[in-house]
């Protein structure tokens, strides 16, 4: 009657399947239609006709039969804009079209001429252990996580170790935002150990030892040039509030809330001058350009609570960073745009469609955005509601917000929590946009679910130990039902036993034996007793009873599945047994 | 050049001030253009043209001059729907107008009257100690919390704390859903306990000591009979699935995930016959207008995983709730209508403006819904996401999901995140429709940032035990900075400094002197315990050393605003004192 409405280039049979590669138009010589878009609501700005085609260096032309460019006599390519502009697939691109899976390599090229993605590698870091990836629409939506000492804490190791523990739960590429210890030997381990794009703002070293007033060119090019020596993908330079700007963020309610946009303001009140990096722009391109180091447009006046969203201020740099885009474009540089920290949730398709089209299509990576700010200590939640709906509307990468944000600086479990409230909302938007295969593992999730498999839905969930610990928490053995609803109320229990029907019967699920799992783990212990209710004592009492109660051995999991026992047999364990003995463990 | 697109009723300015009640047509004979709605994506299905008024009982005619309803002779109203009809404000509705802020009494009057809103009271639960609420489009967006004994464990005083503790965070009403245990006694003591509205889902004590396929009408008309008497406000049932649909559920990845859904098809699949809900319909409607109980139109084919999403299945039984809408509209029945729990982030506007259209604007009650499948374990969050989308998308009630979801029954501690995340989901939709007064503490906040009051900041946060805790673990002792930048980096500082801005210049914020606030209370500290991260020790060791490196009391929170300290003394403590307590504290 009114058919769910399919968007994107994908066809509803592989949008069901989620394994059938998108047809998308990625031709080098066309802006429109792209792949995996939401459509828009009334009222929204319309894509741009340009892209970076529309702003090739000067001397460069279009050759008309393959419609790649042809560059001036002697040019030597070096950004892989360069090289996708001249038709070259370069192992990089071959890399990403191998861990994209649903994208080829002239694809990845393509999308990289037309200036829609970026494949953010430094030369130098990729003469490390640097594992190429790509941030662009037709790619999966990545995740950044925030890393770096501060002036109250600083240790290297201490980075780097959280660098490898963000990558651990799902960070694509890491910014290390270091202001305390010693910048340059922590930036330089940080790089040398990750096989992730690391970014950095420049403008951070620079004010280290002196006032944001003594900056000037010579230390602006310097910090910049030695950055891009050492390896870094991704620069923040924020080079879009300009000194007409200022008066536009009177009225706020919170001023700049950017490090950058707040320092740079600084800057240019003292000196009644223009943002020193919108004036160096041109040769900040050089430098960036000869490393392949990627622009991160940074937005130095993104709002910094909901009052403050879509404002006039924000508004006003967004048409700078077009320009700028533009013009690094120009200079053969990869560019990315950073987007609004603090947004309603109605706002949050505006902000990326004007994006859109302001910056040609060019990749938004995007803070949250909070769709609250009524939440600290739950940030991560806040702002993964924004970030879900901003990826499906057309950011490209997130950067995460942990549960300290506002309050403090993140530890160890902060950014574990970060980083899978941000990979929950990237993986939701994957899935909504229907990037081809993008849903297979919540489908194989769903079966195991449907089958009861407890052993296999532990290893299909993202957190498989916090999964199991949950779990385990109450039953301390496997059953085809589980403590929520109990045996005889388990809707899937039930649903199998429904002939008919087809859930769980995926032969891949048929186990013929029971296979006792085991126990919990010391991981798991600690994960339960991290939850804050139950005492240690409760839950190893918890766990050693209900082995007992059901047979099974130390250090292995008892096997219950009622399937295999009969039905009275079960019933029987859950009323009399499992009842009786949590009952008893749970007294004090 | 492409302005922020404004839908609903509210005019830019009252949308930036979030305070100006919005005007929208609530007239009683209007079925359109409702107030708060998001703006229809290109393809979905337009707004049903009927309302309740479409739907009067035999017998009823409208009063061509005020438009109200004419009963026939000697009828006497009961529920708040027939008092709606008749042009009467109840106390119930009256209450709340007053509870919602920016609704006067006639405004919920004739959003009732049009089957847009219901007010859940029983009759019964009014002459206890219920604070009558509202559930519609035109009110704020709800939160449901789930309660209840199981086999495994059931306690009545313990279902009634944990009534209180998700009251506590944020539930607007609660379900019973016990299977074990003392039902009877159990929910009585909820319902005599609970401010809020108490749903059950009667099938559950129907099958109590005995077997689904031994459910008869005579146990259904007296279950339901028995429960409406004690005074539970709204219940679930499961009328919508047909005999005829469960054919369309054979290809699903996961059945039927609905425990009432899965044990109706098993009793329609053992009789050969169709619902018995569905055949008893108009009986139970009578029952439930005689003491105002609300229809919950459970939705027992809703899909368990993202592959299961807007199926045959699903739609099928959508088209049956709608007509049992009417129905029960007929027979003077309030009804709000269940909603999916799986839903991928675009099917989610799709769904709700289906439901919109098939149920003529009946209020929407929808659990998450989980817009991934492969998160056990953080499925409050994967949920809450869905949940904001449903709420700005036509929701009006949502059913929390908890971390606990497809692993075990929710602990106390699951509760709270379950409340927590939807209140965020319901909130952030809010201010979202630009439902007036929504906004006005998030701003209160950001102003409290603005101007660094850190006591001001932990008064305004929703769980501002958490957020001074996460605070105080990094810095215990108030500064115009916090541990995430340090001094030198604080943005917002920077900010303030700039003269030109406004930045928490709201006198509101202007302390005169330092107040010194109180140290970690117990409960924050067993908060930040509770994180797994930082030891006990290492905390009171932190706490202890940074007091006495800046020179505060024991039991009092030292005070450290370097705008009363100067600027070369605020330096000095971060970067001598504070780094090296911290540094000190930290070694194990």
């Amino acid at each position: 009657m009114f058919p769910l409405p399919l968007h994107g280039a994908l066809d509803p049979a592989s949008r069901r399947a989620g394994t059938t590669p998108g047809s998308f138009a990625a031709r080098p010589d066309v802006g429109g239609p792209r792949a995996f878009s939401s459509p828009d609501s009334p009222g929204m700005p319309p894509p741009s006709d340009k892209t970076a085609w529309d702003f090739l260096p000067p001397g460069w032309k279009r050759d008309p039969t393959t419609g790649f460019a042809i560059a001036p006599e002697g040019f030597r390519p070096v950004t892989q804009l360069e090289f996708a502009r001249l038709g070259i697939v370069t192992p990089q691109m071959r890399r990403v079209a191998e861990r994209e899976g649903h994208l080829t390599p002239e694809q990845v090229r393509d999308e990289v001429a037309a200036g829609r993605m970026i494949v953010p590698a430094n030369r130098a870091h990729l003469s490390m252990r640097l594992d190429p990836m790509a941030i662009g629409r037709a790619a999966r939506t990545k995740v950044n996580a925030n890393l770096g000492a501060s002036p109250v804490r600083a240790s290297v190791d201490e980075e780097v170790e959280k660098m490898r523990w963000a990558v651990r739960w799902g960070a694509d590429t890491v910014m290390d935002l270091s202001t305390g210890g010693d910048l340059d030997r922590c930036r330089e381990a940080i790089v040398r150990a990750a096989t992730v794009p690391v970014g950095t703002v420049p403008i951070y070293q620079m004010i280290v030892g002196r006032s944001v007033e003594e900056l000037d060119e010579r230390v602006i090019l310097e910090t910049v040039r030695r950055q891009a020596e050492q390896g870094v993908d991704y620069f923040t330079i924020h080079a879009g509030v300009r000194l007409a700007h200022l008066p536009l963020v009177r009225d706020r309610l919170i001023g700049i809330v950017s490090r950058g946009g707040s320092l740079l303001a600084r800057w240019m009140i003292a000196h009644g001058r223009d943002n020193p990096m919108y004036e160096l722009f041109d040769a900040l391109c050089e430098i960036l350009r000869e490393h392949d180091v990627s622009f991160s447009l940074g937005d130095g006046l993104r709002p910094g609570g909901l009052a403050d969203a879509t404002d006039a201020a924000q508004l006003a740099e967004l048409e700078v960073l077009g320009e700028l885009t533009e013009r690094a474009w120009r200079h053969g540089c990869q560019v990315m745009v950073e987007g609004p920290g603090h947004v309603p949730f109605d706002h949050v398709e505006y902000n990326m469609k004007l994006q859109r089209r302001v910056c040609h299509g060019a990749p938004f990576y995007v803070l949250g955005p909070l769709v609250t700010d009524m939440f600290p200590g739950y940030d991560h939640i806040a702002s993964a509601i924004g970030a879900t709906a901003a990826a499906y509307h057309g950011a490209s990468m997130l950067c995460y917000v942990t549960p300290k944000e506002h309050l403090g600086l993140p530890r160890r479990d902060d950014v574990k929590q970060g980083c899978v409230a941000y990979r929950i909302a990237a993986h939701a938007a994957d899935v909504a946009l229907g990037i081809p295969g993008s849903r297979d593992r919540d489908d194989e999730l769903t079966r195991a679910r449907a089958a009861l498999h407890w052993q296999r839905q532990f290893e299909l969930a993202f957190d498989g130990e916090l999964a199991r610990a949950l779990h385990d928490e109450d039953l301390d053995v496997d059953t085809d039902f589980c403590a929520m609803c109990g045996h005889d109320w388990c809707s899937v229990r039930i649903s199998k036993q429904i002939a008919q029907f087809a859930s769980g019967k995926d032969p891949a699920f048929q186990r013929g034996r029971p296979a006792p799992s085991p126990g919990l783990s010391e991981a798991q212990i600690a994960l339960l007793e991290a939850r804050g209710e139950a005492s240690p004592e409760r839950l190893h009492r918890l766990a050693a009873r209900t082995r007992r109660a059901v047979g099974g051995e130390v250090g292995q999991k008892a096997v219950c599945h009622s399937d295999l026992v009969d039905e009275a047999q079960a019933r029987r364990l859950q009323h009399e047994r499992l009842a009786a003995a949590v009952d008893d463990a749970s007294t004090p």
